[in-house]
């Protein structure tokens, strides 16, 4: 019973993707004898957190006294400091819930644990972790965040069974397809920056846009490039432009981050070609690989690989990858995977 | 129920996996009051077909009596014709079997429901087919030979998640794990032939043999290369040596895989490399596709592409795959799929 009212208030979470960074998604619902009495949702970095969200929203539908000795699923830890909102803890307690079962604890070291001493404290039950992997996973972004000042990078590629992103004149529209392809949008609704190499950027002329969501958060738009480009490409004239990114080495990569961290970019999508992929690879940068593969052979030597870039000299300087999943996506399948390096 | 004994016929018929060509694999199994009386299974070309062989094994077992009202399960409809043994539907009979349940109906034109109606005539009830997807899959190869009197030709390959086969400078041992290198040696136990391009001849100088595998029987060894090879190669040097492939063009494709098919030869293994795996792509002579995937990238502009060859100016020029299916193999995936050409 607790997973299922977890996966609702994780997909209560969920309803907000792409807008609460840099904090993190929660949901919470509130449940009494087996009834809901309320759904919330953090919405947006300054607004309610899910907790205060659910328990308004009870109050709101005239149900205050229903949420006396009632039980709140969370997906993250409560909060105990004041931040720019009360804290969640005080909420819980003055409305009278008796129980609160959480997804996670808070990796945020100034707040791990401290809900919950104050809680006990009054008297409020706790059961947890619930569904601990995927609470994690939807914050997966803002857990790196935190931790390291930097963004979690994701590589998307979409390529054949053979490994090939285009021919060898560039055409790459499309390999997959449009579930695939609105995958993808919903990763770039996610994700608070996007990068492409400049040769993606002069073949294919991307906005780098988000498309097909509702409510979409286009994100920041970065152009790997040693040199200048034409500023008529559209990734530079959308509102809000595009940026170089000189980055070479594997400390130049990470000092790139450290500033993107700065900014409050928790996340940062490269989106190709094979030479981006091939050098945030080898700078150890990326921290996720979501690989959407169409049912098609394309061959060709010179056709584009999904993955270019110096040649390995032997097969020990390959990367594997681990915890590689596979579902599928369409007529299409998304290969996930986590890289491990040396 | 069925399907529970129809599974144990069909792990009968693969017993003999790689030793009945150019006959079918055909496995049976007795049953009477839900207990088992023989197993069977056709071991070899001029041997007991199944039926016969449970028949005689249940016999030889002192049960006789208990063939009278059972029901044997069959993987392949009994034939009904007098060729190297007496017919099945005539043991069938003998034995006074009730029930006949096959699994899938025989597509040799001289065979295919003729075995029934002597069966039914002979008061013999008939129920099927019952797994018969599974049935035909096993016999695959047999029913191409059949039906085009040419091998059915699988494309087999070992490639990083970003389609790479080998280094640059050719080292590709070992890309997948030990538990997909040992399928691919029950694969080879299972083809009449193999092939390798010129190329992968002179990188890895392959065997071509079969290893690992209980009572081995050797593929013929086919090299596909326009021009005459260092005959010291280890797949010249082996016992049966191997034979050059010089076909090119479409036509000639076909017509080599005639030239096997005159000669018994009912599957045709391809692994490699590149090029070869292009050309006969190209060809369309490809039935079936077996890509292991190793959970790697190797990156690599010059690396070598599992399916290379000529470069196709566009998309649309990719060959769909249909039936794909994706299956773990130790650590690594196994993707399987039929190629589907326009």
């Amino acid at each position: 019973m607790h997973e299922k009212w977890m996966q609702r208030a994780i997909d209560n979470a969920l309803k907000a993707w792409g807008h609460t960074s840099p904090n993190p998604h929660v949901g919470a619902v509130i449940v009494k004898d087996g009834e809901v009495i309320a759904d919330g949702w953090h919405k947006k970095a300054g607004t309610h957190h899910a907790e205060k969200d659910a328990i308004t929203n009870a109050k709101e539908a005239g149900r205050e006294d229903d949420l006396y000795g009632s039980t709140i699923y969370v997906t993250l830890e409560p909060c105990c400091t004041y931040g720019r909102t009360e804290p969640c803890t005080e909420w819980i307690m003055d409305a009278g819930i008796a129980k609160v079962v959480y997804g996670c604890t808070d990796s945020n070291p100034e707040h791990a644990g401290r809900g919950f001493n104050y809680l006990l404290q009054a008297g409020v039950e706790i059961e947890g972790p619930i569904l601990e992997e995927e609470c994690l996973a939807i914050n997966r972004f803002f857990f790196k965040w935190i931790d390291e000042q930097k963004p979690y990078v994701i590589l998307k590629m979409a390529q054949t069974l053979d490994g090939k992103i285009a021919t060898e004149s560039g055409q790459s529209q499309w390999i997959t397809g449009a579930e695939a392809r609105h995958e993808v949008q919903k990763l770039r609704q996610g994700c608070d920056a996007i990068m492409v190499g400049s040769e993606t950027l002069r073949q294919d002329n991307p906005s780098l846009n988000v498309r097909e969501i509702e409510n979409p958060r286009h994100p920041k738009r970065y152009i790997w490039s040693r040199s200048d480009l034409d500023q008529n490409f559209k990734a530079f004239t959308q509102e809000g432009g595009a940026t170089y990114c000189r980055a070479q080495s594997k400390n130049e990569w990470q000092y790139f981050l450290s500033q993107l961290g700065g900014e409050e970019i928790t996340s940062l999508l490269l989106e190709g070609g094979g030479f981006l992929a091939s050098a945030a690879l080898k700078a150890q940068i990326v921290d996720e690989i979501q690989f959407f593969i169409a049912p098609k052979i394309l061959g060709g030597e010179d056709s584009r690989s999904s993955v270019s870039g110096l040649n390995p000299l032997g097969l020990d300087e390959a990367i594997e990858l681990e915890n590689m999943q596979i579902t599928p996506c369409g007529k299409d399948f998304l290969v996930t995977a986590k890289p491990v390096y040396k």
